[in-house]
């Protein structure tokens, strides 16, 4: 009980401290350089960016997570040190080397994340002079310094926790995330740290964090409409003692569970922190051939300017979600779709119910967080999708506050 | 010559008239229904939305385009009789049936097309009584009254006309346009009606809408991103007496460059009236390994959000651009790419060329037309791709003026 008084998030599992402070790449001052460390050595997974261009941080990360024994997680904001030719590269092999011979480890086991603007050169000077106070600092308490010190232009940092029992033990798993302007359109960088103390084999780790990133994270942003940055990383350092997980043990479900929680509540704190939002809209298709089948629907609907704008102006236009349906690729039948906003039947067998359901649907449209249902009638399987209203403040935020807004 | 003073655009070429009228469709009393009639029977050809919910007058015209002697094209806007169920077919039959008495011609001669809100009954009592008034009233001067009347929200009429000569005789092509949403975002209706005197194969005059249009509208509207309601058609009334256009015939290439005229001139019109737009950008996009690698490239940068609304912001944030590149989904090598703002270049091996050229690039962008050049240094294939920025005032118009924005 006296752990959660003192460490939470990110150390609230056993064997992990954090820190974060300001070192000098962002302007504004605030907390750019984030540490996770653990006392002993952890295994690690991630999921990194689609996107064909890389950061040097995600190729470098990408490589080591494959190993054992990982330590530590050094993270900038405020540059994404990224098209920064063959200096980002030296520049980002150069932090690791200098953190590892502060912690007296191999650079191998130190992963990395940049987050920021793309194409300037990093301020290394900054960064490593403030690598051994950075280190000196990190402690349990740390996590919320730690939350802040990955954020760009977060309004507010995002951080979660839970536990649970795994293998007859009780396992901790916690995490913190950063990320606005992905959701929908999500170039934005999306930077998601776990930590856990359960004792768990590689290959289940790496399961657990693919299905919980594959149901909250990649269910926000497109696969393959992401920034050139975007990291997700859990590490887990076995000081729980449980049953180790297996890939088809009982206790993957356990675990996975526990995981998947935490990914959740980041997903919630993600979404509600989007850039200019003023409605969350939870999307989702049934009846569907295929879960893919499904998903693509909702993300048709869900990447559609005029059904986002359509929501931010609480305009109830059906007909351009019948549209972003037909444009999904996916093969479907005009009448036999039905939409509900909310609980409120808007379309029936592909034909609209009037002008009084749409009024009621018009009540649930002025909510901040609404589900649109479609039904395809088609089949069983379905999928969900999170997106937001498109309003006037995200082109304020996008357009870069150049005075022409 | 006298034939310019009086007759332009769709009715240019001989052989046709048209016109144009308030039936009582749209709540603002604004022309909302339009006639093109042929004084021969006419070759005709379309290109239809890939959307697979199509308005019933997208499906009547494609089935009827497939035939001869097409006479008339009757376009009603201000509703898209489109998700209207069995109701919807009827009443879209009922009015070519109508139509077709009034002209004393099979109602299989007679091509349709509906522009304007999804899921609203036409009002068949209005259209019905109009189509006696609309064919009297239909001349070789009334095409600006048929340009105006399948208007939605545009601001301006979209027109254009060009003659040359073909197969020894002077040949004329006219057409009109309506569309501006459909600038990225591209969910509002495209119509595009085109007429010709020439003497033309059915297959040349197919082929020659079908290249046109690729290079033109299709680079402007995402395929597959289309509207219920999108059309483009072409008749011919042969009346220029030509030698007759065929497919591989050297006047073909003549007939095309007519075609491809007008259609260059529509597209211009459309472009510079999308909604809200205060910028266009002319994506060139060369050094492709293949000219599908090209279009894909420049399509999802004239997709992104992040990039329309810096050009709104007139924020020289090349890392989008770079970020549209890598997601793309075509293979490409980071290290190779150029970017170039009109004649700035931003960008050179990947690497961003410094604060200087950035200021430089920053008065191109000032502009109101901006060419953005990216090399991607694997080949020679090229493609060419229009978009917008993406302004407060796209919001305001597509969130429904509801009094949120």
């Amino acid at each position: 009980m006296s752990r959660k008084k003192m460490a939470g998030g990110i150390t609230y599992p056993m064997g992990f401290s954090a820190g974060g402070l300001f070192s000098g790449v962002k302007k504004n001052g605030k907390p750019d350089l984030a540490l996770i460390l653990c006392e002993t050595e952890c295994l690690a997974a991630g999921v990194f960016t689609t996107n064909q261009i890389k950061a040097p941080a995600v190729r470098i990360s990408q490589r080591r997570v494959r190993g054992a024994g990982i330590r530590a997680v050094i993270v900038n904001s405020g540059n994404a040190n990224a098209c920064n030719g063959e200096q980002g590269e030296k520049d980002a092999f150069l932090i690791s080397e200098k953190l590892s011979v502060h912690l007296g480890c191999d650079p191998r086991k130190i992963l990395m994340a940049s987050t920021g603007v793309i194409g300037r050169p990093l301020n290394m000077e900054a960064i490593l002079a403030s690598l051994p106070v950075l280190v000196k600092q990190s402690s349990p308490f740390g996590h919320e310094a730690c939350a802040q010190a990955i954020m760009t232009t977060d309004t507010r940092s995002k951080s979660a926790q839970t536990e649970g029992i795994v293998g007859g033990r009780t396992v901790r798993v916690g995490g913190i995330a950063k990320g606005v302007g992905m959701i929908h359109p999500q170039m934005a960088t999306l930077l998601v740290f776990l930590t856990t103390d359960a004792s768990v084999e590689k290959e289940a780790l790496k399961s657990a964090l693919l299905q919980a990133s594959d149901k909250t994270f990649n269910a926000l942003t497109v696969d393959g409409d992401t920034s050139t940055n975007d990291t997700a990383l859990i590490m887990a350092s076995g000081l729980a003692e449980n049953t180790r997980v297996t890939r088809n043990s009982p206790e993957f479900q356990e675990f996975y569970s526990l995981v998947l929680s935490v990914c959740e509540s980041l997903r919630d704190q993600l979404v509600r922190d989007g850039e200019g939002v003023t409605k969350i809209i939870r999307v989702q298709v049934s009846g569907a051939r295929s879960r893919g089948d499904a998903r693509r629907v909702a993300q048709s609907i869900s990447r559609s300017l005029l059904v986002k704008t359509a929501f931010f102006g609480e305009d109830v236009n059906w007909g351009r979600i019948m549209v972003a349906i037909g444009n999904s690729g996916v093969r479907i039948f005009e009448e036999r779709i039905d939409i509900f906003m909310g609980p409120v039947a808007l379309v029936h067998k592909g034909v609209g119910l009037g002008p009084l359901q749409e009024e009621k649907a018009l009540e649930v449209m002025k909510g901040k967080e609404i589900t649109l249902r479609v039904m395809l009638g088609l089949g069983s399987m379905e999928a969900e999708y999170w997106t937001t209203d498109l309003s006037l403040d995200y082109v304020r935020i996008n357009a870069g506050y150049k005075g022409r807004t």
